[in-house]
């Protein structure tokens, strides 16, 4: 086997392609090489800050969690599996069989690996060895960078199903990131009639158009959150039932509140700081349900279901691709926010998408 | 004021056109000029036998329940329509203020006035009074027979609704009838990957195909349940997490329990025989919930949504069309089982879609 | 008939004792002779302040919303009761079938009738009519004072169900008020292992002691929203799996947020300042959900069933009564936060609980 | 260590008491002394009839699943347990992380391992060894005979939580035998605010009365479905919403049917025949769910915490005890139908409850 290449973030600031081991799957393991791998907002976020919350860089690690790869080696136990198969990867694995993992919710299992999360290692490199049981097969007819993708779209999955987005709903997006992109393409494919989403860029707003977004909304950091919402009231000929608040501003928050019919839900994807300033009173007595999203799980099987049936396009988020090799270039391009979605391209023999 | 024309069923088999009073809306009512109206599998039936159950033609009683027209009067208290607003019917209209109702689940309040049930009579006449509660305003870009779909959809919508049908979900219909149909349109629309649809006739599955079934599947009246639970895992990879049963067969309610995944669900539309003998234990075991379906509550403004939005698309229903005058033919076409939906256009200056 | 002697609040701080004439109901009306009324925090608060929010009083307006009497006359289309029933009366009746009414959550109907919520008369006094629909008769064994307290005990119902309490679920009331008291039984009566209940006055904590709780918990205004949390999660061995927040100080919604178990649900019933400042991220990242409370819909035949039953047991909360004549001592009384609930006896024939 | 006497189900009709080897934990095991072990009527069903359903006993296996023992060794991998602990044991184990497990409902996981269903050994034996992450820590105030209550509880619990009931539910139980008793002591814990009960024997009846149930109800093999709904109905003064039923027989499925209030739920714990001919007709235009129970998942934290709390009272259903030496005895009791719950102490130095 060739040389095991990866993208290692030593500490703020210092990140590192360097050399390391072709890792041992352990008995319920997989190892895969790896073909795509997109760059996240928390990946650049640890480059430049060394941090998120209380997750702090303390020694190196690998980063990279948006991943799809190959089986090349299969461990003893596992039997749903083969060398040869096209996986995408849930970079969540639950280590405890705790409440959380047995009713169904593992994302919130305290003691979880999660790739890229300190001091857990990421799949930014040329081989990984990954839980059997959280590697997907992918069908023919979905590519690995779609495999890839799944994690993203898994946020907005979880989002929109937290939300109860179906048939008819009305929808409001805050944010038109990568984030809020997903949540728009997966809230249509869920049944929402309209959707709305508003961003500060309007060039962010032309993807979100693109993608099928019924009315982008271009928002100034000087309109009030009350205004806002009573702008997308106006448009939409009613409040939505439903907004996703994906970019972590509290006025954006507040405008979440004001803006979602009575009975509606909240749902925050983005995170601001620790605390936030918002309109509870106005929520309680209209019984406005706000509720988080950390992650996702349950989310990859149905996520593949949708590709492979075309129900779903991500391609077009996908704007950029460099070669494992050329990381650098393609951390300094996902900061500096071209594009939407910047991929890796790990396998020197198939840099296809 | 012209004449009121009507479509009257004396007793079984006695349908006559005869003329009636125009009638008063009250002050909670509104006076429709009828435009389109379709006519059901249950109009037909209670043409040919008298009853449907418990329910008993003894007095004449006007057909018809799938109905759009325009508002050409408003009773006093009415505040939310106008003259000259274009509608949708909404038949079942409660009576009483019980349990049923104050919990959101009108549909199953015993007292309903329900349009062409006995003894409550329909809409398929010149001149119709409805509670202007249960009329709701069209877009302009939605049509009168668009309008009048809005009611063989909501059954479609109730039935996915009760199924859970969302993104991913992967379906099995038995039974390619109008009422089949709209459950493949609306499973469609709410996210479902993949739909596969049983019927006897290779003829009605053609129509399920144009309108994106995935799988359409020819039975026959010798295929056992388990035979075709077994062919329908085999097409879909796994078990359906989702089977509507829309023919009434007794073999196909066994068919989609033999067929359903574990922990799913199984949604019965069509009624047939007071008594069925169901394979009870596969389902206990394997946690196959079976849920029935009367009618519909709380669908026309989402259906109104998500045919203004284009997401819906029921036009091709619409196979054959006649004026009020040509009732008498209209219904032996669809005792006949031609097309899929017949609909007798009520107003004489605009037989237009 | 005698006289209709009424508790007028003219303006802040002029609540008077007045003769009105006895009103005449309408065909689905019913008139009582009042039996008991509770007085309301919220009276208390429209006689100090002239408003609530955005409710101001403009004119003068009958106060009183928790009540139960005798119906000694029925409207013309009126069926389910009769001269004599016992009842106890719903306050808020939908004014329009609206999206919310339709779909059982008649409580956010934004037109909705409010006894004492202005400008719609309450009903403590001699005579009062309201809409039979939402009179509800007692049983023998449920007392007029029980059934007058069937309103803030739907608070407690409403709160719980929206939180999900089932068998099993250990639960955290931020206060102990009346409204918190209620939450408690309320909890234990739908299966709460175990409650723990705060409040900053050591002396209302004595009263949920004696009505069930297992933790009470003097907090003081110094404690930290963290601190208590702490607190809270090492009595009770584990965080709460649900926090009703009951009193509206901010400092108790944080402490709801932090407490609360991962995947857990903070039900906010108190209302305080407009804006709060809350730890949004993290009840972000541990799905935490946040849910208001806006009075209640459909609890009142529940809420008759468990005090037919026997299964709750209200009559402790009630600590003083006054004659109707003694309104202004009634008042003043529950003003200075004496007891925990004040009944105003209307019946001057009849006196009893 | 001491020899380790196991009940052993050879095959159908020869039931033995032997020797087997202590087994040895592994790294994620606990080995546990077994204290107290419930006898279950599957037990009997496999030493009468060698198999339920599928399931055959084709080889040795030792019987029992209703168990509790205190932990004696603990394998390298297990953190949360340690020697001298005592706890109860969730029989049910998924052996794979299927979609199934990973979404919350592990006992659909048709690879589970559970306790005494062919080929899978049970632990009714002096040592057992279990995963430890199924073990769960008993409180000092929980005996070991409550803690093999458990299991027979958790599908009272599952049942209930299945069925929804919630405060002010009406409950109608058919079938008085252990596992309907379980379900009247959940229903009622969990707010039902009446419970109808019914048996052909009035003498199991009699257990029911005194464990709370409100209206003991006999019934004969005469009396149709319909004539027992509608004297439910009278007795309770308005259908249940909620039925459960636990005897497998076909007509109380039609009763359960027949009986359950529109829009109620109908839940099937009792398995009889594969086929069972009931009014699906009347089920689907009432919409009354049917929704089956095999086993539960996670229900042993609650159950403890109810356990704990008092608020539970399973005790008074342990009507016999046995020495594990008179396993034989122990089994014909039951066999008899003989009380309720027949008990098997294993530790021949402890043998109180």
């Amino acid at each position: 086997m060739e040389n095991n290449l990866c993208v290692v973030l030593h500490s703020q600031g210092d990140l590192r392609l360097e050399e390391r081991p072709i890792p041992e799957p352990g008995p319920n393991d997989v190892l895969l090489r790896m073909h795509s791998v997109g760059i996240c907002g928390s990946d650049v976020h640890y480059w430049q800050h060394g941090r998120i919350g209380d997750f702090v860089v303390k020694q190196p690690m690998v980063l990279g969690h948006e991943a799809a790869g190959r089986v090349v080696k299969v461990g003893s136990a596992v039997q749903h599996l083969n060398v040869g198969d096209r996986v995408a990867v849930e970079p969540g694995v639950p280590r405890e069989m705790d409440e959380f993992f047995k009713s169904g919710r593992y994302n919130l299992s305290p003691t979880i690996f999660f790739c890229a999360t300190p001091p857990d290692d990421g799949n930014l490199c040329r081989y990984y060895k990954h839980s059997a049981n959280f590697c997907y097969k992918l069908p023919d007819n979905v590519t690995f960078e779609e495999g890839a993708l799944i994690e993203p779209l898994s946020v907005g999955i979880h989002a929109c199903r937290r939300a109860g987005v179906t048939l008819g709903t009305t929808v409001l997006i805050c944010g038109s990131g990568p984030i809020g992109l997903v949540c728009l393409l997966v809230a249509k494919a869920m049944g929402a009639s309209v959707v709305a989403i508003t961003d500060l860029s309007s060039e962010r707003l032309k993807m979100a158009k693109q993608l099928g977004a019924d009315f982008p909304l271009v928002v100034t950091r000087e309109d009030s959150a009350q205004e806002v919402a009573q702008r997308v009231a106006g448009i939409l000929g009613n409040q939505p039932h439903v907004t996703i608040e994906c970019s972590g501003a509290e006025s954006n928050v507040q405008t979440a509140i004001y803006a979602t019919r009575s009975g509606g839900v909240v749902v925050l994807v983005g995170l601001g700081g620790e605390m936030a300033s918002v309109p509870l009173v106005n929520a309680t007595v209209r019984e406005v349900d706000i509720r988080g999203v950390f992650r996702y799980c349950n989310t990859w099987p149905m996520a593949i279901a949708m590709l492979a049936s075309g129900k779903v396009n991500v391609k077009p988020l996908v704007t950029h691709r460099f070669p494992l090799e050329e990381a650098a270039q393609a951390f300094e391009t996902t900061r500096q926010g071209h594009g939407v979605k910047v991929m890796l391209k790990c396998d020197k023999s198939d840099q296809k998408p």
